[in-house]
Formats: C-alpha cells, structure tokens, sequence
C-alpha cells in the first residue's frame, strides 16, 4: 500500500509499505480521509525523534478486517478511533485510561503505524461508530475536536469568565468554538490581521495578543504552537486565573516564573480528550468544523500538502488515500 | 527607632527612623520577635527591585496604639498580622480579598515599611490575636506556616497521594509538616544529605531528588528557592500528576514544556496563606515549629543575622528589637 512515512527525520511518499495485519482485538481500517494537525508538522521538524514509520492520527474510515469473528459486526462500518493504545493491564491504564499507560503506543506519533496510508489498525475499543449524518469532511475532525473538549474535562470555565485562547490556528480554532457553545464570551487573539479574519466570520471574538492589557482575562489558552505563545498567554491571565497549554512543540522556552507564582495562576498541560462527546457535537450540528478546510489532496501528494499545511494562516489540510 | 532598611538595593541598619504613626483603621504595634524569609533575602539580591525602607514581614508583637479609639481594645493585646492590604474597593478586593488588589501594598514588601524595626503599622483588620498558650517563638511562625497552609487553600490532596516536597528549607519544611498532618506520607528531597537530617528528626521521610525515578510523586511542592528546583519538581511528578510553586526569585528559567502539555501536569502557584488556620494549627499544638529555630539575634546585629541566614541549610534566623 501506499503511506507517507517519516524515516531518520526525512518524510517521503512509499508505495511498497506492507499492509497491515490485525492483531488479536483489532480491527484494519480502509483510510477514507485524513487531516494533518500540528503535531505532524512538529514531528517532521523532530518533535519525536525516535518515531520512523506512518506518520496521521486524525482520520475516518471503514472497518475491512476484523481479528475476531465476536468483532465482525465492525465489518463495513464507517469509524473514527481515538489513538492512544495503552498496555490495559497497569495501574495507570486501570485508574486513569490508556492516555497515560506508560507503555502506551500512540497511532501515527509513537511506536505505531499511522493513518496517511491505504490502511492503519487499531483495537475495536478504540473505535467509534460515526452516525450517518456526519459526513467525513467532518468526522475527520474528531480528533482535534475531542483533544478542544479535553479542557472542559479539566477544568470548570464560568460562562461569565473572560476567555481567550491565543493562536487561532487549527486547534485553536476548535477550542474557541468549544469554549462558546457554553455562552462564554471568547476572544481569539493573533499576531496578524489576517489571521482573524476566519475566527471573525465564524462568530467569535478577536483581536491582536499585543492589543490586551496585562491580566485581561480570566481564562486564556495557550494554542501557538510556538514557545513566545507561552510568554504572551501568561502576561494576559490576571491573577488567580487558569492558563491552559494545548502546544506541543520541540524546544525548551525561558519563562518568568515570579507571576505564575506570585499571581497564583493555575497552569494546565492539556492533551487528547472524549471522542464521544465530540462525535455528539458533530452529529447534532452544534459545531461545523468546515470552515477550516482550506484543501484537500491525494495521499500520493502528501508532500505537497505538508507544505501547503506548514504555510501561516493555512488551517485543515485533508488528505484521501 | 531603629531598623534594617533597604536603600538602592543595600541592607543597612538604621537608628534614626521616624516611629510610624497610625493611619485611621490602623494599629501601631511594637515588634517582640520578628523571623527573616527567603523573600527577604531575595530581596536583597534585588527581587523587588523598587522596594526601599523596612524589610521585613514575619512577626509577632504587642498593639501601643490604634487610630481610632473604637479599636482601643486592641491596646496592649499580643498579635500576629497579615501582610497584604488591599485598597479595600476594587473588584478585586470585594471577590478574592487584598492578597491580589493591583493596589496592594505589602508589609516589608511593597510599598509599606515592614517589621525589622521598633514598630511597625497595619490595619486592625490584618489583626489576629495571639492565644496566651502560644509563646513567640511560636506565633512569628504563623505567617510562613499560613503561606504552607495555602496549599490546601488550592488543591485536594489526597491522603493516599505519593506526595514531595523539593527543597527542605524554611518554607518546605513547614509544608512538608502541614501535608503531614492529614496522613499523607509526605517525602522531603534535597541536594545534599545535611539538609535532611532535620526533617529526618521531625519525622519526615527524606531523599536525595536527584536518587528517585522520573514520575515518582502525585503531588509535588517545589521549595527550593532557585530556578533549579522547577525541572528537577516537573521530573518528579507523575502524569496527570500536580506540582505546586512556591518560591520567588529573581530571574528566568528555560523550561521544556513538552512534559507539562504531554503528561497533563497542574500547576500551581502559590503564594499567602490563612492565619486563622495557621494560628489554631500552634494553639493545638498539632505542629511545633520551633526546631527550625537556628538563631536569635538583637535587630542592632541585623546585618550579622542576615549574613548567617544566607548560609546554605540555615533555616530560621529571628531578629528581637
């Protein structure tokens, strides 16, 4: 089959890479269609460096194969599947859920084959079914989705709160419209004019990061994707608010501790989150993620969508096998 | 009067002081016993860099007069104070309290003289009685002992959490004491084997940091008074996992963020504390902090006092007028 695969730091399109067998308790999915997310960018430019293989994890499928005949009612089913693996049996697993196991495998980004490929596998458990009114131009979108739900299972955000999430890329994106479904007032604030503009066509707020005083808001996430986003998200959280970081980058940042822990401020890492309740949302229409398609390319130009996705302001780059 | 003062970033001591005098809701108390911080120190090496007149904020003393004669029966009383004060009318004052009023000033920190001196002033509302069984060696603590107390202010922690307190100096002490007293089995980390022995006879377990794995705490409290102290505290945590701040210093630190975002970290700030709590906690007896006690000195040898609580391991330096 045919894959976009990182091999010592350096992406290329193959056409020969095997196709992948289930394993006990999994199920072989046929790629439908794929986005590319900042963490593939980030791992292109070594943000995991140890991973070679499948690069993806953001996708919608159909169930080809199954390992077990109790699993074959997955057969022909259109699926989503939430990408941490973890081992199931240690602590963590048992307490907290495979996001943590330390010896998880994370599809597309750690020691497992991802979903820019003809097909990728997964355990059944981690799949869900996608109701037939979400179109895969959106289903593609649970993930990332899933991940802008995460904070609401960490935190509780006032409606009344004054909330803004610095970086309004993809993801950022995502958790301003989260964020609002609630009827907390959210601004998206960005660098560039330009970069506003689709935030302000979808209802939301916006404005320029260096615009806001000091300590205006009560809640701001961090989603730059760069390290100086860490600065300015800190220096616009007031006293006794909450910061949450959705980046994920390679690099270290030089950060003044004196206000964290003089104002107190709660700091939040923040991660993959619920994929049903992201499907919820989609199938009710109560979020279109659309809009932030900018394009879609055959996976045999994947690397020319990488480097349509790595331009500023491009958001949702899509992929068909 | 006398006192220590800080000029253009130098210490000195100062015998001709104007006395303070009683602003309208004020108390003038004179200072029995008076404990120097880290906060002190760093403000010599120039943490509040535009901080000038008396250091000083942890103490206990007898109220000699009061502005408004309906607090004449605070004359004569034995207390302990608290040291933010709020303007009293912002948004912030009237929700949070003065802890975060943008107005505040702060006794021996910011804007407001402090209490290495003779006398010093508060507001009757900072006031809190010292209850006769608590001798002073004890109630200068409360400050200190409150700002440990601040934690449980902020976060639960359960009393099964593998909990750690990186830095075993004056303030982590007093934490690891106060996490203590819920059945928590509270780890104390230093660098060196010395700065355990302490917490050792104080009934705390004790470790090098550097000889525990990576994730090895729930929870942990980063005490150590230098920008080292947050790597080795983030290394120490577990996913998911809850690291609390509670030193103030001068200067930057490069961080890898990577960690916070993947493993889900909380992070937390910290800063003042309840007295009320800290002040029941002596009263009880339930905590006896007088063994962190290393020397008394007289105000007049001030400077003397402040060149030994510099010392590594020294822990608490006391100043008498």
């Amino acid at each position: 089959m045919q894959g976009l695969c990182l091999e010592n730091g350096r992406l290329t399109h193959k056409s020969n890479i095997p196709e992948p067998e289930c394993r006990a308790g999994e199920a072989r999915i046929r790629i439908s269609l794929a986005g590319i997310c900042s963490t593939d960018l980030e791992m292109v430019k070594g943000y995991v460096p140890d991973f070679q293989g499948v690069l993806g994890h953001e996708f919608v499928g159909i169930v080809d194969a199954v390992a077990d005949s109790s699993d074959e009612h997955w057969l022909g089913q259109r699926v989503v599947g939430s990408i941490n693996l973890g081992c199931g049996s240690c602590a963590v697993c048992l307490s907290d859920g495979p996001e943590h196991c330390p010896n998880r495998t994370v599809l597309g980004i750690h020691d497992k084959n991802g979903v820019f490929a003809d097909y990728a596998t997964l355990p059944v458990s981690n799949l869900l079914l996608v109701p037939d009114n979400v179109p895969d131009e959106t289903a593609v979108f649970t993930e990332p989705l899933a991940a802008a739900l995460r904070i609401r299972e960490q935190v509780r955000i006032q409606p009344t709160a004054r909330t803004a999430v610095v970086g309004p890329g993809r993801l950022g994106l995502l958790t301003g419209l989260v964020l609002s479904l609630a009827g907390t007032d959210v601004t998206m604030l960005g660098r560039r004019p330009a970069s506003l503009e689709l935030p302000a066509q979808l209802g939301l707020n916006t404005g320029l990061a260096a615009d806001f005083a000091d300590d205006s808001f009560d809640f701001v996430v961090e989603a730059t994707g760069n390290g100086a986003g860490f600065a300015q998200a800190l220096r616009l959280v007031r006293p006794l608010g909450t910061l949450i970081l959705k980046s994920t980058y390679a690099g270290q940042v030089n950060i003044d501790l004196t206000k964290l822990v003089v104002d107190e401020i709660n700091v939040v890492g923040s991660r993959c989150g619920p994929f049903a309740p992201a499907l919820r949302l989609l199938a009710r229409g109560e979020l279109d993620p659309r809009p932030l398609i900018v394009g879609e390319y055959a996976l045999r130009d994947g690397l020319a969508a990488f480097e349509r996705a790595a331009q500023p302001g491009v958001r949702k780059i899509l992929l068909r096998p």
